[in-house]
């Protein structure tokens, strides 16, 4: 596991990082980001106030309070689905230019497309999706893909800065447009979801024979259900690849249904 | 990972086990119990002379003369959905009493009640479900689970000579009536493998920014598919609890897709 302990100095020098929205993702980047030794601030619709200092960071239960506190990251950590709302909350007027803006969201086309409408033109936009949360990677981010499209950059060296404490935990950086991250993640990952939520509606349980497939199932059903519902519904309503892979899916079970009818009469004429 | 190897003396000395059906699952058995010392005899629909010469396993093509070889357990390694025509191409009458029958099918009401009703009442009768393969077994069995039920069983030390082989090699042993196992394997083991002939059905690949949840499904989706078509349908058509779980899977699918386009409309009138 590649990791940078506050001891290590940051060759240049600490981001001031504006977070907006404190949810269980936010609370997990911040960890990381304040052991490099980033300066955080944030505000959430909750009260974070109490876990804030214990972290280290200033929380402000005022978005324009947080603004006037400045910072050259603006880390947007909503949910997919409050995003609109959100952005329209910001006081864009109250803003301090230049900024970087950059959204963690699990989808890429729906923000993108929504920062460069609403966003100031001077500010900066950068698109990312790290594949990893507080459970995959609560062993460290070695290894594991952090998806990025530079959407609207002209400070590149503050990008790069804000990319570099991903570089710095040994996440494999994996630039690529929005829209083929969309195309994959609703091939790969809005899949694992959906079986994830399919077995829970299901009631799986262990018994004492599981194979190790069995396994693998209860694991994934445990680990798509700790993400909120509100996150899963995000990755179907704001990414337009996701309704074909469901369609896909419903359409591979009735084969395998059909298949395995088939063979029971097979059987029973025999 | 417990192992007896060739050198550890058998305390009961070496079994000799007449196997029916050489096809993967018996080959993976088959290494193990030679390693244990145990002495094989073998006969299936395909010539395996070959492969048993090298590991020290008398094939023969034909069953009478596996029969005539004579032996103390015989066990039945065919397909689930064969197990009704190998059965009844064995020439009871040329069987040397008494005789230990073992099972080792997914299913196991099934098989119960066709050796019961077909086998000679001086024989006895094992049932068994080893509940790994060539892929999940291959770091050794320590830890995995044998599920049994003692069917029909008067020469208790043999029987527990053949469980023996399981134990030493650290397996779980998991007793259970046939039925419970039906049950519980309906619900774990079919369903794990119905998600993986789905995977396979819609051609999922990996990508490069594949999620820990997604990797986990293309390598169930390969395990599974490791295994016959044949094994999958067996699960199915001879598990009378297997279609149940089918219909559930139907109605959670039904339900998850439901909620998605419930919660598209709400944000679509927002
Ligand atoms: N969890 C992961 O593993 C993961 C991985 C990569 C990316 N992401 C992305 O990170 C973001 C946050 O994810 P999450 O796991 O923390 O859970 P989430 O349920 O997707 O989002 C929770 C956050 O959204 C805020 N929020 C929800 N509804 C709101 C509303 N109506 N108005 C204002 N704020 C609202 C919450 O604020 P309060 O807490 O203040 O109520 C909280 O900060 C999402 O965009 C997600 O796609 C998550
Ligand atoms: N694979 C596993 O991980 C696993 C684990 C536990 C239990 N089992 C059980 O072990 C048994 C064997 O499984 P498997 O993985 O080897 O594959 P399988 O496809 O279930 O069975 C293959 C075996 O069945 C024989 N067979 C198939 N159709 C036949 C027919 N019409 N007439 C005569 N013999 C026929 C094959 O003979 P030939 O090869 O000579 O053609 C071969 O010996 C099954 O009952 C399965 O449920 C398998």
């Amino acid at each position: 596991m590649a990791s940078s302990s506050s001891s290590t100095p940051l060759p240049n020098g600490p981001l001031k990082i504006a977070i907006i929205g404190f949810g269980p993702f936010a609370q997990f980047l911040a960890k990381t980001f304040v052991k490099q030794g980033h300066i955080l601030t944030a505000t959430s619709r909750s009260d974070y106030s109490l876990l804030c200092s214990q972290l280290g960071i200033t929380f402000f239960r005022d978005m324009d309070d947080l603004m006037e506190a400045g910072g050259q990251v603006i880390l947007l950590c909503t949910s997919i689905l409050s995003l609109g709302d959100v952005i329209r909350s910001i006081p864009m007027g109250r803003l301090r230019m230049p900024l970087l803006f950059v959204d963690v969201l699990s989808v890429k086309e729906y923000p993108r497309d929504l920062l460069l409408r609403v966003l100031p033109e001077e500010s900066d936009v950068l698109c990312t999706h790290p594949m990893f949360g507080p459970e995959s990677g609560k062993e460290g981010w070695n290894g594991l893909p952090l998806v990025y499209e530079k959407v609207r950059i002209r400070d590149h060296a503050l990008c790069d800065n804000y990319l570099g404490i991903f570089q710095a935990e040994g996440c494999r950086m994996v630039e690529m447009s929005c829209q083929e991250h969309d195309e994959m993640a609703a091939k790969s990952q809005f899949l694992a979801h959906t079986f994830g939520r399919i077995l829970a509606e299901m009631g799986i349980k262990p018994t004492p024979m599981d194979t190790k497939g069995f396994q693998a199932l209860l694991q994934l059903r445990d680990n798509t259900t700790k993400d909120s519902f509100d996150l899963y519904c995000g990755l179907f309503v704001r990414n337009k690849f996701a309704r074909q892979e469901l369609d896909k899916l419903d359409l591979a079970f009735k084969a395998v249904r059909e298949k395995l009818l088939e063979r029971t009469k097979d059987v029973e004429l025999h």
